[in-house]
């Protein structure tokens, strides 16, 4: 039986989906790739009840310098010390994928290189659109297209206010306030409601659709925060919703991007998305227009995601 | 530079799309895949102008025994001969794709075991929702979940229908001659409106998501030339649309299929695919709801499933 095995580091919410699925649905997994897929260490300083505690190191390197470990999956969040981590995985000659936004979009053009310099394939589907296989789909069936446009509703929280403020008619900063009463935002939201991580999502479809790296921070970027009653009102009185759109086009050649609320008009795919579901909306000059829809979050459906990429990795072991 | 040589079994609207994609985006494609993808041969009795006279040919042996082609393009439509051309290819160790569900739903184990059995791909994301990259994503990044159910609005020509019915309020017959007028329904509509059509997309979606062959005359399909006006007004009170739904889900183990019209929530994603749009919405055990949505049919963005098709061979190229 071919094997591939798999290093994890950090086993939160979504490294535990991923763990999670490989365990569920292992023999499902096998059965079609013919590869049986194990996780055989993890690096994490607190160990998980049901998880077999001698997985577990708190020393990074045990999963990065590991000689049995093929493929790391890296869901530590944040930048730093993802990326490094992530680079140094490649350098040792293992494949990385990883639901990282942050660190993708921060130092991808380094993760893209060091990949190909190492001959490693590096993945990151989760980290746009959770569970949505939209980045493998760019990469793959839609590749014989010429990009021309794309918009994004990817970020479940402010979808979840902004549904919530259009539905009950109520304020942003009650919504708010609700939200993260339910867990669907962040004590700290600036991220989320100021737009971030969208342009992090967004740096991240650019350079996959039109192959250029436009660093999140040159995104010209507006939240949902000083969203209205009125603003909402105003829109509907026009049979129009706004929704949080991560935008880019190209215009004269050149890539035009942005993150901002916009009116979108109620017979559109995008205004139907609506909570904290996410969808992205391409246009590419052969296909027309494409929406992919799901959830944008979550530890099963981001461990989706990785797992897909995991699984592209193992079709490849000989 | 590595090549891929292309011959094409039909040069009409799909595989004429695709003849055009594969010329206009020649460049782009070459530079994503490191391949230069070449239309060697067209079995067809017409010529198309702007088309080099030297491609065409009107013997199917030609094509299909040509030591130069290593890819068959598979646009005739129809069961036969185009089932047989497709085995012919295989056996000649030439990879197919197509976009003729018909042909698929009614060979299906043949066509895959031959492709085996030949070492040779066999794809078909054509045939199921045009240019949407639907089964690319349940064999790929889709491919760790146990998938549970699916719905799709796989027919573009009953959508319009039924779209037209709920926004005009018009009857069926008053509709289906002008989706004619507009050529949006064929002369005769039969395959279409009585769900043939999407019997056989179902059959292709049961097959890859549920790994079990379930002929299209073996799934309970009605269509929609009995409903009526009424019926979409008592939908319409209950807040919901009725749409043409390709339906399949395990229950006890066991797959239960149908084509026929259901009564869709207003809130549903698949309540809001309108007109000859098309869409699949898929459930996994991981992913929970995914839907795709896009153009079920016309010649580029049928074209550009194909062409997505032979670049996923074309990267396999040595």
């Amino acid at each position: 039986m071919k094997k591939l095995n798999v290093g994890i580091l950090g086993l939160g919410t979504v490294g535990g989906g991923t763990y999670d699925i490989l365990v569920k649905n292992h023999d499902l997994i096998q059965q079609r790739t013919g590869v049986s897929i194990e996780v055989v260490k993890i690096l994490d300083l607190r160990k998980r009840p049901g998880v077999d505690e001698s997985l577990f190191t708190t020393d990074p390197d045990e999963v990065l310098n590991n000689p049995d470990v093929d493929l790391i999956v890296e869901t530590l969040g944040g930048i730093q010390p993802a990326s490094s981590f992530m680079v140094q995985a490649m350098k040792n000659g293992k494949h990385v994928v990883t639901a990282n936004k942050a660190a993708v979009a921060a130092t991808y053009v380094e993760l893209q290189e060091t990949a190909a310099a190492n001959g490693v394939k590096f993945l990151f589907e989760a980290s746009v659109g959770g569970g949505i296989p939209v980045l493998t789909a760019i990469q793959g069936n839609l590749s014989g297209n010429n990009f021309l446009e794309v918009m994004g509703i990817v970020n479940g929280t402010t979808n979840y206010i902004l549904t919530k403020m259009t539905e009950d008619g109520a304020d942003y900063a009650e919504v708010l306030k609700d939200a993260q009463a339910k867990g669907f935002a962040e004590a700290d939201p600036t991220a989320d409601v100021e737009g971030i991580d969208v342009a992090n999502k967004l740096c991240i479809l650019i350079a996959l659709l039109f192959g250029q790296y436009i660093a999140p921070g040159e995104i010209p970027t507006t939240g949902i925060s000083k969203i209205t009653g009125e603003d909402i009102t105003a829109a509907k009185a026009e049979g129009c919703k706004i929704k949080l759109i991560a935008h880019a086009k190209i215009e004269d050649g050149k890539v035009i991007a942005s993150v901002g609320p916009e009116r979108i008009p109620e017979s559109h795919p995008l205004a139907g998305v609506s909570n904290e579901f996410n969808a992205v909306y391409i246009t590419g000059d052969m296909v027309d227009e494409v929406m992919l829809y799901g959830k944008g979050a979550g530890a099963l459906p981001t461990g989706s995601a990785i797992v897909g990429d995991i699984i592209s990795v193992a079709k490849e072991v000989k």
